[in-house]
């Protein structure tokens, strides 16, 4: 299965286009997603809301956890907010493979500016299906 | 400050309205939300985006945390992901208070569907600062 | 094969054994521990380390997810810590499971003091494996 | 206050003490801890228990985090369990500051083996106090 295949699958995930949320990069364990922070995005206290900043990093984390063509299904997150973006930002999102085990796989997931402050910083957990994902 | 002008601010958060997230409810320490599964808000399975599930969840979390009036900003939260809900489904989140502290407070977010299935299951962390929400 | 002999097996885990950790109860989907805090069991700041606190809970986390007689390893943990207990306080961590899959299993951990303070709170994931315990 | 000081004092934890663990190096927001498994550090299956390899890579976040001077407790650490090691394997925990806030501070800490195969992986958060560590 090519890896064409698999970025186009997972570039057409709805929520992600919903959002805006575009996937720059995937190879085998890693992915990079972006989003400019939007109105609409905002929480009560008018900063990005959690659940964005979280989407943007699940999104990267889905990539790179399906980039092997092999059905990987989110176990758990724990994301730790450090630095609250603003209107109209860029945002990215990397996530890089830790560990990738027959079953369980673990990736680092990191929200940033475009000139690098550490907005996120997540770890998530995947199991990894025996069928394929295409 | 009263409850009600809370429950406002906290009603109008833009991106919680922007994925049609429902404040049902918002008392000292406790916040329900509820949101139903759109086409648009599917991964690339075909399930709920984990996104979407952590949104409502921080919708609760958010509420409950500020329900006290005093501005409560969100530390981490570790989400797990228990089942997988479908298309159409209406799922809700309950956020309780764990631990109350001078400046860090501790809450419990469960989502689940109507009929009480678990969907995800997270603890969320706030920093409270001394400044009060309206 | 017997809950009795499980029990047993699981109370004879060495490093339980080594802090004194005992195992006071353990049914399907449940236990409990207890430790009382010696000198040997703080830290710098004169407080119980947490490296104590996260093993009475690690040690109910373990029997309760193993209380099925299939062998379950830990995937992860998150421990929140809420209040510092004292020299001399008994612990108690009692494990109770949010939800029992197939492979993925979910726990609650908590960590109180005898009248019922919250000490630590925390979820713990494991994977349960094909293989019987004993 | 000099490095020395702080390095002295924290070396002397009692729990760190107890279990054999040592602080071999301790920099602004670093941290490395060594250990060696021994019988008594166990589980009922055989490999180190959760509550060791927590308490390494809690040794070396105390460290990093106390490192600058300040108080700093922990609020909360997530722990991913990759590998199991083997009895007699001498472990590394090493933690890096991913943040430094005027209030709270993020480390990773990760464990390896001597050949850097990856054990655990945590990201932990701590609250700075005013007061400072001796």
């Amino acid at each position: 299965m090519s890896r064409d295949v698999i970025f186009q699958k997972l570039r057409q995930d709805p929520f992600a286009q919903f959002l805006g949320i575009e996937l720059l990069d995937m190879r085998d364990g890693y992915a990079k997603t972006a989003l400019t922070v939007q109105e609409n995005m905002l929480n009560a206290h008018g900063t990005p809301h959690g659940g964005v900043v979280f989407s943007l990093a699940d999104a990267a984390f889905a990539a790179a956890s399906n980039s092997h063509g092999q059905v990987a299904v989110a176990l758990d997150v724990d994301i730790h907010f450090v630095t609250a973006a603003s209107l109209g930002t860029r945002l990215y999102a990397e996530a890089t493979e830790e560990h990738l085990g027959h079953r369980i796989a673990l990736y680092r997931l990191a929200v940033t500016t475009e000139d690098g402050t550490l907005i996120a910083l997540c770890h998530g957990t995947v199991y990894r299906k025996e069928q394929s994902l295409v």
